[in-house]
């Protein structure tokens, strides 16, 4: 079993050396609004890998998003990103930002279609194990892969990054059928107590099989290199939080995806 | 350096494939006090690696710590089972493990004396990096590892499973210069919110670098198979939460000790 595992890993880092990272934009519509999400996959594939939905930061699917998938495809995963707001929709400050996130955080339904059109387009790329999907999400993002697991999509497991973690309906979490996990930066002043605890209080109602990570020293944003490291501000880099979070992300999918997992959505 | 990480894994993981684990009972003493600990590594050692030290449960040292030892043995570390309690105080009851762990609970002083034997022991064993020495713990020897640290003793890191928090002295926090990862089952109903939060404090007042993972549907004694499956007695197995917690640890000590390690203490 560890020997399995060990191997499992093995494959999954070394079958892509020397591969070349293939790239590419992916335009779909809902209604008249276009949406242009970004793939990125390794060219030696042979076989069918888990896909992975990669959703952005509240100001859009920039190059942040865009390299995570990178990084995923240098796993051995198609990652996928999706695009929430459409390609007409880029917010330049924090001011744009805030005002396109809020329309989706407000309209949940919205936001769910959006990331249910983003998981089709995924399970559509080449290469992609339509029944061995998760999603990452990063701030907005964050919100947007529970949001998505409470949609009762069939995704194996989802990781929020520095996510909000409210529900307007906690009833919701029933429909949960994948796993969960939550990275959590131990000072995040946008992340209230309070919504901690609804939270728990939600998963554990419907039994869902959550597990949650705090990082000491560490605010809102603590993944991405670009938002400066002054924790007073509330969202600032961490280095060490950055790296420990992704191997829980890589032991999450291994456990998802390996050979040997069990794949039980329930605890 | 992600392939650096990678073959480090691999050697830890293959190095000793093949290898026999060997073992063997180390008697020492403090003053009168005859104690006994564990160790195990493996036969094929050449270099010398990293040292791990295990703090055993309320009913002191038994099978469960050895067995600990020999997975680590495997992992490619030499590991130490401390004797906190001394080779004639073996518990055969809940009430006789109650009270000897009592006596340490209540008396830091001496638990520290006995957890820094045994780390002098480890680091005397064959083929143990005096520099790169960690500590995990179960239950009461969660306890102790947080102990040990807040003794301000030179180890790398300790891991707390299903550990006890509290701190008679949490001004004792500013002497710790290990980096932390509690592992805690999120109904772990003998560690109080109470104890959680002067942890954190206690810790963040220093800097510590510390960590800690929630575990859903776990309560005490999460990684001990024998702890059976109820988890209304508030002590029970739970195999994700077992699996998990060590995937956790190894992440951990290969941030540790792999040489692209930038080994800071401090956060």
């Amino acid at each position: 079993m560890r020997y399995a595992l060990a191997l499992f890993v093995l494959f999954l880092t070394f079958s892509v050396c020397g591969a070349e990272i293939q790239t590419k934009s992916v335009a779909y519509q809902d209604g008249d609004v276009t949406l242009e999400g970004f793939v990125a996959w390794n060219d030696s594939l042979k076989n069918d890998v888990p896909g992975i939905l990669v959703v952005h930061q509240w100001m859009g699917l920039t190059d942040y998003e865009k390299n995570r998938c990178r990084q995923l495809a240098e796993l051995g995963y198609v990652a996928f990103a999706v695009d929430i707001y459409g390609k007409e929709t880029r917010p330049t400050n924090p001011q744009e930002a805030g005002k396109a996130a809020g329309t989706y955080k407000r309209d949940r339904k919205l936001y769910r279609r959006r990331l249910q059109l983003g998981f089709e387009q995924l399970q559509q790329q080449m290469h992609v194990n339509k029944n061995q999907i998760a999603a990452i999400g990063y701030c907005f993002g964050g919100t947007g892969v529970l949001e998505l697991a409470r949609s009762g999509a069939d995704v194996a497991g989802v990781v929020s990054f520095h996510g909000g973690l409210d529900s307007p309906k906690p009833e919701d979490g029933k429909a949960i059928k994948s796993k969960i996990l939550i990275c959590h930066g131990a000072d995040d002043p946008f992340v209230p107590t309070k919504e901690i605890e609804a939270m728990k209080a939600e998963f554990n109602n419907a039994k869902v099989d959550w597990q949650m990570i705090y990082y000491s020293g560490s605010v809102h944003s603590f993944t991405d290199a670009d938002a400066g490291d002054d924790n007073s501000r509330g969202a600032a880099y961490n280095a060490n939080a950055d790296r420990r979070s992704w191997a829980a992300m890589r032991d999450f999918f291994e456990e998802l995806f390996s050979p040997s997992s069990t794949n039980q959505n329930k605890r």
